[in-house]
């Protein structure tokens, strides 16, 4: 193996002790302290692998390796060191070790780039302190949006304070944005957050895309009424409309086992939750998800026509709300068969497969060709202080990741 | 008509005024400063109608016309002058302001009972602000459990608190309790709080019983995980599965269409409630009634084979603890032949019903006979300020009432 499993896993143990909660927590939020010590840790080590290194002025630690030809687009990698406030050591950790142990064995090798190298931590990918997330990686894309910097996280602190008292300076974003056809690619490597790897008992997987979500809000409306003597025929339930529609959501994603659909129904909320009276208005959520965009357009569909009988069954009014429409984002072809090259180079069977979750590689997608490898996590937990992805499998990424590396600088 | 109904109105005028909120509602907590104005009020109305008044260590309510004999047991009338914290005029109310319309009109058509008439407006019915409900009713029969004292309101007063600071001497309970034998039988006019009567176009309803409801708190544990990344096959879904059983308690409710069965559920949280993190936990709350114990024993027994069913069918497990499990209890027979006969001598077609909410009278079934009489309310709306019924249907019921107790004066 090119790569130095050791040194990976030395990193890995030092940035876990950064935010740690229980034994294997982390609580690292986005543009806190406990981010820049992590980014101090992650800067000295880009710096022993030859990197330049600096903080923008969105929260992004950007650590850069001077090619050849410092003009022509950069090979850009990276992921987050910020951490769900009851997360794991490994989601978003991994794609920046991985990265910094790739180009540390470039250094190694004494291999000069013909283009320059980038590592980026992004801030905020994660998004629950100021509730939208992948800040840093649509910052340097100038896709940040209206309000942006006025919202608030739980103590009432705004974006704008947080990056202020990070050290950025908001009066120069321009100053930190990448120009149109600056990046000539984006690579990251990820835990699965999710079980197929697993399963399958395979270490390394190969994303053929980011699925995009539908989320909806909808909100059923009733009438209340005391669950003792509102004789059935006559009611209005809300909650009795709300789980029928839950079922459907079920049946529909389910319809083609073959496809990777996912539907979901994972908050509700009722009113006035009261245990004798009849639920007058239910609100829950709907998530859909689906590499095949013309599917979730069909699937959608057929949801809306199951809303709508099943209103109509139980008389009840309802509103949906769109609050994310999202497109899949595809891989680059050209990307996954290099990694899918450098895997059978491994002898490794990498199943390709989607990801539901977002990733930094998402806002990246609108700006350049992009690939991303999973690495298998344990029972498919993530977002939790048990998430566990192996060293050697961490390494083994690494080692996919290095040689995918090696194969671009050739383009 | 006997009862006079414009005098009846003006009660009920009068006694909405206290505690009034908007235009139609009433807030009067139980024990509260609120609640003694309308004790002050309605003892006003008892004196003119020649009671002896007296507030009980219970912080109940009573009026009592001496009989010629006052060794008798007592004829009991009654319901309660506390409402919900945002309810209606009518609510309890009802109950207390028609019996002493009956004591008026007997004592002004010079009748003197042969034993003691009493009226009672019974503390805390509702029940909401200490979480716990019919207290005078069960406190009179010696009924209280261990600990109702100690339990607090949201202001972290003990009931013991409020009935000290309402007059009670709680070192006295045992003094304002009723003997064994010593209540010859219980009348409560009640709003339906349901819409039968008012669907069917009747203003009156003659009560067979009150159903006793099976409260049950259902708690589903699955696997949390990321929408977007667990495969619908491997998921464990709590909410998935409470929905399921949502569905199939409406399904087993009505499967009789000809039976009173209710089902419902009214409440439901879940954990943690992440629209992209499946639900790893789902509680929610089961209420089941019928005034037929035997049947409600079978879909109690069918309830749980779903529950077992889709939990295995989801891989969840479950616990169920039960909270209430009430038995029916039926109005006497020869109460509901007298009601039946004056509500024919008034050419009401006065159909019968069983009562799916508690009354008082649930607590006095314990003790002797009774009877109840519905009075429609509009929509079947209660416990809330839309709550109403008309002042005719009122001085209907009334006047059944009147007639009632005068043939149970001839037992």
């Amino acid at each position: 193996m090119k790569i130095n499993e050791s040194r990976l896993q030395q990193h890995f143990e030092a940035m876990s002790m950064i935010g740690k909660i229980g034994s294997t927590g982390t609580n690292r939020p986005a543009h806190s302290a406990d981010e820049k010590k992590a980014f101090e840790l992650a800067a000295s080590w880009m710096q022993d692998a030859g990197m330049k290194t600096r903080i923008d002025n969105f929260g992004n630690l950007i650590g850069t390796l001077e090619g050849a030809d410092t003009t022509l687009p950069v090979l850009m990698m990276g992921s987050h060191l910020d951490s769900q406030p009851y997360g794991g050591r490994f989601d978003g950790v991994a794609g920046v070790l991985c990265a910094i142990e790739v180009v540390a064995t470039l250094k190694e090798n004494n291999i000069n780039p013909k283009r320059n190298i980038e590592i980026i931590s992004f801030a905020d990918e994660e998004g629950w302190r100021f509730n939208k997330g992948l800040f840093g990686s649509r910052g340097i894309l100038g896709k940040l949006e209206d309000g942006e910097l006025q919202r608030t996280d739980k103590d009432g602190i705004t974006r704008e304070q947080a990056l202020k008292d990070f050290g950025c300076d908001i009066t120069k974003f321009k100053e930190s944005e990448y120009a149109p056809g600056s990046i000539f690619c984006f690579l990251e490597l990820h835990i699965e957050q999710g079980p197929v790897l697993d399963i399958a008992n395979k270490p390394i997987g190969i994303v053929t895309g980011i699925s995009g979500p539908l989320w909806l809000t909808v909100t059923l409306k009733g009438q209340a009424g005391h669950t003792g003597s509102v004789p059935m025929p006559l009611r209005k339930d809300s909650l009795l409309g709300a789980a029928e529609i839950i079922v459907a959501v079920n049946e529909i994603a389910t319809q083609d086992t073959s496809a990777p659909t996912v539907g979901t129904v994972a908050t509700i909320n009722v009113f006035p939750a009261s245990r004798n009276i009849i639920a007058e208005q239910t609100e829950f959520t709907i998530d859909l998800r689906d590499i095949d965009l013309d599917r979730r357009h069909r699937y959608e569909a057929q949801l809306m026509q199951k809303i709508e009988s099943i209103t109509q069954k139980h008389k009840l009014t309802y509103t949906i709300k769109e609050d994310t429409n999202s497109e899949p984002r595809y891989c680059a072809e050209w990307i996954k068969a290099i990694i899918k090259n450098n895997c059978e180079a491994l002898h490794l069977d990498a199943p390709e497969l989607m990801s539901g979750p977002f990733h930094d590689a998402l806002a990246l997608s609108y700006a350049c060709d992009y690939g991303m490898i999973f690495v298998r996590c344990k029972d498919g937990i993530s977002h939790n202080p048990l998430e566990y992805a192996s060293y050697p499998d961490l390494a083994l990424g690494a080692e996919v990741m290095y040689a995918t590396v090696l194969d671009i600088l050739k383009k």
